[in-house]
């Protein structure tokens, strides 16, 4: 009958591409992933559940020196968004919480405010220009990508916010762990920031560090 | 002073430069838009206030016939976000409410629960295979780009969400907004969508459409 | 001898390089694929074959419920295109044929009429204004990424137009089939789409839908 | 009324919104062009012309000395596809006609055959590996970017083919007329060519060039 | 002359579409810029000198405190790359010479090693590992976008090097001047790096920094 | 203790993402490349190794027929750069030596003359403009993507000079060799670049080409 032959014709071609090539590439976490993300997993796998997460929905632990949680729903989390361009992470922080200097080496990022008050900002690169601000409940802020910045909570009660990024996996590298939570030699440390090696060894102390 | 030296020799340099090419392109939406977004705006008028936005702090008006808003911070309406390729939107969904079937041409979206549940769900292209789940507070839905897709309040009391998109402008296009919300010629929706004139009508004086 | 010597320098250098790094990467459709595309095939076995595909030369089969087909050139089919981000289909019309409704989840396109007059359109997502045109043999007309459009017979002989797209994998999904041809639940395609529900189980029934 | 309203929310939304950031980019080509292609036109001014172009229609003059003819549809022939990332050109070889050796410097192309018989051909840039094929009517080739290929009629009547390219903006650049058909030194092209100085001229005088 | 009709023909369609649109864009810094960088200039106005730069020939002023010094050839000073995707700089060690730990927000780097030995390294955002090493006269290496890393003269006489980048505009954000040198808040930095007032009032003297 | 909780929560997160997604994307030349690159290696398995190259120190051999060499550091040979979208090349001119007209079909590519005098230039594809320069020293120019373009040592020593290119995998087809170091038909050649029979057999004798 005509109505199947229009199924069979048009189904045939798009659905035996779409075998191989998706409208979506779920992840396959056990394949070495590539400079695109990583190889997608067979379509005829993939469930809703693939496109679901429920890692946000749980506070993060808040009982650490910064008072503060960052829980990723990155790729590597969520293979869902894999080759989408686009993740989220949740952000608590405790009250006195902060989520110190850092940069996300490949994305630009939006927070929203969704309980409390949180303190961001972040520093040009051309002109060390500092761009800070109190944000309250709604507010959302952006920040343009690799550039340095940081959220702290500015209220009375534990803040959450969330945040986007241009990327599945935007990365994070918190600038006080990369000087100090490694082995980085302390003397090199001292050359390339101008700190003085008692305060690198205190901080070494601190985070971890070691050398 | 060799540090006030320094400071001349790369403030010149980068400043310099940056007053150019900046760490970031906020729009100028005064100037006509390019394919990669709006001209930037001079980096010596941009402050703070430009990487922020309360557009979404307040709740959208649900007084209407989906009984539901969606208030989009997109470049148009976020311009501090142009060229870093994300977006934001605040989705409302009264009691009963629904944001009707509709794609995102330039982008792919992830969702996340703020209050509430929402039932979502979106169509893949080559096997017309449908992904549905009900979304508690907390949780999380990615759409791949550009395929149809649906939220609705599957719960007793309003529900929010946030969604993100990998896009600074990812458009929106709502599938009964298309056909019935304009004066495509209701013989040519009818032969394009297999529907009768007399349903078409109907949709027509519902949405605003004409001819 | 100094040629030589040349030829040694040069081709080791660079063919060693284009074993691994090829000027192409035809799709290896027996791995899996990346956000990218397919992996590569080996360019010692890639053949002038592997550019070439005659699956446009025949006439597609419009015996259907919509007098037309779609015969897609796709890396899917052609693998010859993978990674260069360019595709191609046919598209037959018999008298009375339509492709209804659709878009390309990821490519914008361009058709051009070989035969026959073509009423082709689409609709914008921002202000859903319809755009119109009856095209004549040798006209071309584009269709912006993602956007809603279609095209039917406009005259009195078969029209046959071939399209181009601005991905190897630009992907399709149309309306009709998405809502009314797989088990999308039909009180959720009227909350979605104002549609009643003898309005949807009745499309459903042409077009092999249930639920 | 709740309708009205609904089309008030969404309709000013979005539609403010695409007054400045489109569902497209009509290239306004009296403006300067940007590395991402023309600036947009006005979306108000925009009509469905601007989406059609029949430069395409008729057959080129083959009244020279290669026999053939080139017509573009590219960005500033046909602004409709600016930022769309594709674009089109026609091809008519008379009898004996060809498309000397060139290279499309910013993409990639697939032929596809309407009329006639053509012999394509290109040239790898790693193992130097020449791939050639006759083509008759309906059959399509992939020529990878950047990479020399020709195209030269191998029927006994005129041929015609339409070709697509991943960029709105492919280029061209035929070999013979870059060394020839300007004022490159004849020793410089010598240097560079190991062509003889005679040689040289001779196909100079023939393609326009001097010095 | 059919010679000539090729020239009318070809010349025609290809030149005045290169009036438009270019092989490539050199930028028009007068002009505002975008996302993609410069608009282009009037490719009648742009000479080969537009393509050239002699501002790396001259070595730059390390009487400073880092004894060191950075000249960019990024789009900001040599327009002629603009829209081409790449970049570079000259990097200048006197004998105990060093760069800063810095990033390029947008941009991966190369560097080689011209004259004397640097040592060089960076450090990963996900485990925070340290990849340093000490390079001699030919040595290459690679900084991934977005990592802090750093160089230094590790020889007793000066080093020169030059810089390639994966972008036109990779940026800087030299991470003491990023907190040191602007007017960044103390107790914010004391906040968001653990550092102590004291040694944070230190380094703003050094580096000129208030509040 | 909290440090070590801060440093668990963290690192956890972050480590385990980034043992599947990493900073950067060493290539696993072993696994088939895809269009976007090489698959990754395994983190745990890269070291600072693979992050740096030494085959760019040693001068090429130019005891051939173009008295020249290019040295690649291509993805192919430094796998450390896959993904990261930057390359590099050595070129060595000795006295009289020069390379022939090339193209880089996937890159564009700056040039600094480290030694000697070095005349060089492109043409453009639109205009076949030519643009010629002598560089001297420290000089640098830029060769936009695809376009035709050489460089000879124009002074009376030999000539060094590094390349940077816009892909981790430019490219190279040079004109010459894609003509006759092959088995291009003779009469394709000729009917292809107008140039006549003889000439290019003693070419293709010179270059070692055939049929």
């Amino acid at each position: 009958m005509s109505v199947l032959q229009t199924l069979v014709v048009l189904s045939f071609l798009f659905t035996s591409s779409y075998g191989l090539v998706q409208d979506f590439c779920v992840g396959e976490l056990s394949l070495p992933d590539t400079p695109a993300g990583y190889a997608c997993k067979k379509e005829s796998t993939v469930t809703v559940d693939d496109f679901t997460f429920s890692g946000l929905a749980a506070m993060g632990n808040t009982s650490n020196i910064i008072k503060a949680a960052v829980t990723p729903a990155f790729a590597a989390q969520f293979p869902g968004i894999n080759g989408l361009g686009v993740s989220m992470a949740r952000l608590d922080l405790a009250v006195g919480g902060v989520v110190p200097l850092h940069t996300h080496p490949a994305g630009s990022e939006i927070l929203i405010v969704v309980q409390g008050t949180i303190c961001a900002g972040f520093i040009s690169g051309g002109g060390n220009k500092v761009y800070i601000k109190n944000l309250k409940k709604g507010d959302i802020m952006a920040f343009p990508q690799g550039l340095l910045h940081f959220q702290l909570n500015a209220g009375g009660i534990p803040a959450l916010a969330f945040v986007s990024f241009s990327s599945q996996s935007p990365g994070l590298q918190i600038t006080d762990f990369a000087l100090f939570a490694n082995d980085f030699p302390t003397e090199l440390v001292a050359a390339t920031t101008f700190l003085d090696a008692a305060t690198i060894k205190k901080l070494k102390g601190v985070l971890g560090g070691t050398g």
